[in-house]
């Protein structure tokens, strides 16, 4: 049995909670701009993941699924924002909500999306208590995905970005939500405090490995199963980590050749193949998948807290599927 | 005494605790960026609206500023999202944050105000139940600006709004946040079920009346107390009650002329005082200062519910004040 049948039935229950959390506003267009990218696909990974945790701990997922499905509308409204400030017209295969509609629908859509989570979280069947802790620890998390994006975005003027900046922008922007997944989780299941912070460490770690494998993606992936264009990155000169690397490594004519590339939103495909080519020979491109499969390692390591039982084994599969998927 | 002197340590107590609220972040521009409207001005009206209720209740206005504070972190997010939306340079006196920066900056600061919003709300000296109810009330008021916005932005290209259509807007685009200002007070003040639905329906009538005043004085203030241009809501083709009122009247000539003005980025403070004087000349302007000041004494009348004090005074002097202010 693969691993996306082992999730079906969880992802069929994210999908319709989400389905129905999306099912509001009497404002006909901007019903559309909500739904239309969270409709579109999506794996619904940060939820079945919450989902997987509780279940480990305390056989409880179906009761995440609200807290679940608000990560999951933050991680929408993300897309949105992210969308208009890259000024990206594709996503999930099809048109992004700004070239769709217009910038202030998606700047509009997304603060809908972003607002109607924590109408969702405070709906989740857990104590009063757990309610407030929840709501303190996914804003902080929304706020430091807003300081992620904020690096991400200046990075993209500089050549002086170290590893070490470009691991803190991913932990930023895409780490803490899966950090706040199964935190979250094992918080709703009411797990012990040496559980709630390893599976926090463990989100953590999986968000790490998952960004840099997304970024390998881009380069590397079928662009039939992408659903953007392969190197995007590259022409709206995202200093991901091959990119830091390859920086640091490339010299002379190559280098310039690079540059002509990164950045450069009117690079041809050749162009953009040429410039992977390049990463490639240094070795960049390697270099982030061993990456990726060593957060995944350091975050697999951390699932032997929780007890022995058929969840934590799809968990162990999902921490693999973050830096193998292909798309 | 006047108002803002019997206000004046309840404006002192939420501007410390705002600018505790944003006095976070590692990232140099994005601190600056979250602080700049903030920081430039504003009145502080839902905060000191939420304590002066919560006072009137049970004298335990102190108690309720994190959560005004989380309001007035909304209200100004909505204003950086708006003046993106809008293209709007002027702002309390200072460029907007998408001058000063660029749109990206201003998006994702607002975001982390947004999200800032709900950690500040989270840390309220309330009951973990109340805590629960605020949240799913606020991120709901919030869902409704969206709406109105949305609404608001889609009526600049229409010219069959009714005046219906424009005070359904203006309940969720502006009259939502004073309305969760007084219930939430309220609520926390452990008000009666009675006195809890009173104090929601007089936060949203004074709303609806402090933004007809609004529109109001974006036609007829002194320009050096607005801290933007005079007829700015003309060049941006908003539709105010004035300007629904006037379209439905205006014929011929001086209609053609209107629709000169009317969402004409190019048009001088002639064309625009022009467009005014038509307005007056329909009887479009009295009839909004007639209608704010009607909003204004239908919700007075709700404060009967509370008990006579010195704090239901003041509140009956905000409620004249919110159709009278000069800026």
């Amino acid at each position: 049995m693969d691993l996306i049948s082992m999730l079906s039935d969880r992802i069929i229950a994210v999908n319709q909670a989400l389905e129905s959390a999306l099912d509001i506003g009497e404002h006909d267009k901007l019903r559309e701009a909500i739904r239309h990218i969270p409709m579109a696909g999506g794996k619904r990974l940060r939820p079945v993941l919450a989902m997987l945790t509780a279940d480990s701990i305390s056989e409880c997922g179906d009761k995440v699924i609200p807290f679940g499905v608000s990560l999951e509308l933050i991680h929408n409204f993300t897309l949105l924002h992210d969308d208009v400030m890259d000024k990206d017209s594709l996503r999930r295969g099809v048109e992004t909500v700004h070239v769709l509609f217009d910038e202030a629908t998606a700047i509009n859509a997304g603060d809908v999306l972003f607002a109607r989570a924590f109408e969702t979280l405070s709906t989740t069947d857990v104590s009063d208590a757990v309610i407030r802790d929840l709501v303190r620890e996914v804003a902080g998390a929304v706020r430091n995905i807003g300081e992620g994006q904020q690096l991400d975005k200046d990075f993209e003027q500089r050549t002086d970005i170290t590893e070490e900046d470009y691991l803190k922008m991913i932990e930023y922007k895409t780490a803490r939500l899966f950090q706040i997944a199964s935190k979250g989780g094992a918080m709703i299941a009411q797990g012990t405090q040496e559980q709630v912070n390893a599976m926090s460490e463990y989100g953590k770690l999986l968000g790490m490995g998952f960004q840099i494998w997304d970024d390998f993606l881009d380069l590397k992936a079928d662009e039939s199963l992408l659903g953007k264009p392969v190197g995007s990155d590259i022409k709206n000169g995202k200093r991901t980590l091959m990119v830091v690397h390859a920086l640091a490594r490339l010299e002379g004519q190559e280098r310039d050749t690079f540059f002509g590339v990164l950045g450069n939103q009117n690079a041809s495909s050749d162009d953009v193949q040429g410039a992977i080519a390049l990463m490639d020979k240094v070795g960049s491109t390697t270099y982030a998948e061993q990456m990726a499969l060593g957060f995944a390692k350091r975050s697999k390591e951390l699932l032997e807290i929780l007890p022995e039982s058929e969840h934590k084994e799809i968990l162990k599969k999902i921490t693999d599927y973050m830096v193998q998927r292909e798309k």
